[in-house]
């Protein structure tokens, strides 16, 4: 098993192989990578549809002095196989394990941390940069999908191309579906394929017209035609991309490695940008995979001695949201629904079926979506955003400036708040609170429960101002913890909000401290001013600098423990049981920190 | 004077105007907004050069039924001379006054906020969508300069046209310059102008050989040839708005008011979203604006009568910052400078011509400029990017994605932190504290005086961790005011950080406090631990939420009187003075507040 690819220690071993042995190779990988994500669960689809562009690139540079940048690391797996990695592939996705995506502290040859799409070229224009001002000679490649160069980021730097180097080699992988189906104009262009059928049919009639031709002024002017109509052909060709200075490669097969390997050698040698622009298959030698990418892009375990525990029969955040957008939409005819690529990951493959007319997918537009649904609120709709908490990130300004500024009810959802899991850092969702918290008239919830996630919902339908709400990845809780107002007296109290409700629970019962679950962080719940001078502890599933806990300790004149997320580190990857003890937030940790910290108040010492 | 001009109520005055009368009105205008802007200042060159646009927009169109979304306001001021708001041009950009930038809350007419350049076609997309989803008939128009084509939010949305509707006018007012020059090839996209001369030299050449041709077959293929030639030589002179789906129109002159009105008509009929590209001359009929438009983008009240007094001889904050970086740069050649369209806001011009191989100008790309500088920075360069705090909220992401989690040395330099005064809220740098005080790996500076910048650009020089460091607008203050420690005792305590301690300096010794001038927020000072019970006041120029009040709150034990600027409402614009009495930051109020809190303390009632 495997016999070829145990061998590689490096990059430098692929090029030392037999040209003959590089599709066994292909092959041995994809076999690994199948059996390895069967009980690691991972992003299967893609990485098996970038196993021979992988082998390629390792033949034809030289590694890690060449540098290649990946957008969206989980195109990496075969990357990481093949960069000394293969040993801990078992330990993928896993707490202290291999990353999702590639993570230069994990790996020299890893030139960029792949978790939010649409970076890779700016990455790459800066290491090709870096390179010129010194006069380095190494090749810098970026691996970027069609979906993600609709995203803005990857939009400025394809403008920046030919403004900031000479060298620099962008090859686009076109599966033709991000994980949802690719959407706008720029990814119609490159489905687009002139056959060279259609090109040489017309290049024979105006040879034919050559032919025909009999006096010499026509003949010069169809000379200089012929130049012009074969260059403005390859134009229509790709027109974005020779009229951004970056030269024009194929489409080619991107599963035929020899001449994948030609055409990186031929982007290589030349003294221009160039853009080469493959085809791949999704999920590429694995059957089921390749019928259905998008159910096997994330894939969950499924060998039978690692399969979960079946799911719990409660609903996921993002189900509840979702069909609770439905009945909204059903109410009242103002309701629209906007998404950035994920209608499945959000739960709003129904609200896109039942409403198709109300329904937007932007594509990888973050900024976009925003913006947009700016416009359809001024215009009187009651657009809901959803998207993941991590990639509203890129969003915050447009909320600022084009939401809240103008004061228009636009409904942001934070999916994926908190902690997220195996995806790690770059997907978890804790700074939400302090990023949208800062910003003046936007109401920000955060449920503890399904009720409080339809609440916040209603609330924000009704409320017609800007609106957050952020709920978490997986279940709802099983029980229901209702907000409730301060208990009366001066003796210490618990405010937990959203998700850490349900983990403070049974803290507060084993310390016999009164727990106040709370949904709402702007406004903070009544009754926390100067004036409440009891201890106060805070828990939220987000960073403690800036968030639910800053604001009370800010609001109240008492001493306040604020529990969350670290600022000063990063939360791995893992279960969420494994995440809350690397960071003291499991039960027994907050059991004691609390207790420790009641003991050392002056006035409950 | 400005007898025609006097009598425009609203858009529909202009309609009734004989056409004979449209090019003195606009003559008018201008006349108007010179003399205003001489007593006003603001940004003159920009609106000079959109006067004869918005006159044929008022012309041809019936506002405000139909929606024109200004990318970027400060081209509107004819707007809102015709729409309504001529009496009060005189009150521009002062406190209580007119908007700088186009403003809903303002105006029926004003479709959106214009502060933030690139947002305008993603606004106009979602008021033609909802337009659409209701079956309305009226008219969407964006106009959008060049340069802001190149940002990523409108690159997004031209992607993102034809996927969403088929009624849109897209106008590109296209002047060869933002307020740096244009930078990329979008831009010289634009600028390559195909004549109409050269397009008819070649068709006349194609007619020539088409009379020559007598064969059947071939005539056959000539007339297929020519639809592909004029189709692509069409394509060829706008190729990327026709790739994308967009009819082009273009480019005519923009200060020909019947031509305009003849292209907007045109543009309204169709049934296919346009892009109407028109040449403006910035600064358009004021010849010193002309010879100079990038100094007379927005400029200083220069009539006598308002002259302000003599600027102080201390140097900017900007000016200081871009000195020291061409210090940095000589003594360490690691050293690069990159910025987004502001080399002159920023200080940087003599870094430009000093090292132009280490300065990078990306144009308004605020988010490629900082992945871009995580690229120099992974090659081992040491970038510092210099961007206004209100813009780089657009690049939290990624600070967070690109920068912070590989832990890379770039340095993001926030220029015009805090209140900016007369550019009002959309230019505050009001929540910078908050959203990049959360993100963990970096350290976050608030220098208080000249000597603190140094050292704060030192230190992340030398740190070789990410780096923030944020400073106001105008001058650095007159007075040294170096980080100091917590005095011992128990007494109350000032701290403040940046600017703020010179704003509180006068207050403590009024209240007879101590003052602790503060230069970080992220570490916080040393000594800030929950065995500090002494009463703490803290101030910062930010909004409350998520700030160093904020963050002083969890790590100490005792009460704190965070002061900041409020987050529940948004700061207006005006000088410095204005605001902070408005926000009770002035030093009266500040020395009423602080004394009634500390008089309702229960240890110093």
């Amino acid at each position: 098993m495997a016999t070829l690819l145990r061998t590689i220690r490096s990059p430098a071993d692929v090029r030392a192989l037999p040209e003959a042995d590089l599709e066994a190779l292909a092959s041995e990988i994809r076999s690994v990578m199948i059996d390895t994500v069967s009980r690691t669960g991972g992003h299967l689809a893609p990485s098996l549809g970038t196993v021979d562009l992988t082998v390629a690139l390792c033949r034809v540079f030289d590694f890690p002095t060449d540098r290649v940048v990946w957008d969206v690391g989980h195109q990496a797996y075969a990357w990481k196989m093949l960069t000394g990695r293969l040993d801990r592939m078992e330990t993928l996705r896993r707490h202290g394990g291999l990353r999702p995506f590639t993570f230069p502290a994990e790996s020299p040859y890893d030139a960029s941390v792949g978790g939010h799409a649409g970076v890779a070229l700016s990455t790459a224009l800066g290491l090709a940069a870096a390179r010129d001002a010194r006069g380095g000679r190494e090749n810098i490649i970026a691996v970027v999908g069609d979906a993600a160069l609709t995203n803005g980021i990857a939009l400025e730097a394809l403008n920046a191309v030919r403004h900031t180097t000479d060298r620099l080699i962008l090859v686009i992988n076109d599966n033709g579906m991000s994980i949802s189906r690719n959407v706008g104009a720029f990814t119609r262009l490159l489905a687009r394929r002139l056959s060279a059928l259609r090109y040489n049919r017309v290049r024979a009639a105006a040879e034919a017209a050559g032919h025909a031709l009999r006096l010499g002024w026509l003949r010069g002017a169809y000379l200089r035609f012929k130049g012009i109509l074969k260059s403005l052909i390859l134009r229509h060709r790709a027109a974005i991309f020779e009229d951004l200075g970056i030269r024009y490669l194929g489409p080619i097969d991107g599963h035929d490695i020899p001449t994948l390997c030609e055409a990186l050698r031929s982007a290589a040698e030349g003294h221009e940008p160039v853009a080469l622009h493959i085809s791949t298959v999704k999920g590429k030698g694995f059957p089921p995979a390749e019928r259905a990418p998008a159910k096997w892009h994330g894939v969950a375990p499924w060998a039978s001695e690692t399969r979960r525990e079946s799911e719990p029969a409660r609903p996921s955040w993002s189900v509840a949201f979702g069909q609770h957008l439905c009945e909204l939409a059903e109410r009242d005819p103002r309701v629209v629904a906007v998404t950035a690529a994920m209608r499945d990951g959000t739960g709003l493959a129904e609200f896109f079926r039942r409403f198709p007319g109300r329904a937007y997918d932007v594509g990888i537009c973050e900024e976009h979506a925003l913006v947009f649904a700016a416009g359809l609120a001024a215009a009187g709709l009651r657009p809901f955003v959803a998207v993941y908490s991590t990639f509203a990130q890129r969003a915050v300004d447009c909320m600022m400036h084009d939401v809240c500024l103008p004061g228009l009810p636009v409904t942001l959802c934070l999916d994926r708040a908190g902690v997220v899991g195996a995806d790690g850092p770059t997907h978890h969702g804790l700074f939400d609170l302090a990023l949208f918290g800062a910003l003046p008239g936007l109401t920000l919830r955060a449920p503890t429960d399904a009720a409080g996630l339809v609440r916040a919902m209603d609330g924000a339908l009704a409320g017609d101002v800007p609106a957050v709400i952020r709920y978490a990845r997986g279940s709802v809780p099983a029980e229901t913890l209702p907000p409730a107002p301060l208990p009366p007296g001066d003796g210490p109290v618990i405010l937990a909000v959203g998700r850490a409700a349900a983990w403070l629970k049974p803290v507060a019962d084993r310390l016999s401290l009164p727990l106040v679950p709370v949904d709402s962080v702007k406004p903070l719940p009544a009754g926390l001013g100067p004036d409440v001078t009891r201890p106060l502890v805070t828990a939220e599933d987000a960073t403690v600098h800036g968030g639910f806990g800053a604001a009370v300790a800010q609001a109240v004149g008492g001493p306040v423990l604020c529990l969350g997320w670290p600022d000063d580190g990063w939360v791995g990857q893992g279960t969420e049981a494994e995440l809350r003890a690397d960071c003291g937030l499991d039960g027994e940790a907050l059991v004691r920190r609390i207790g420790a910290w009641l003991k050392e108040l002056p006035a409950h010492g």
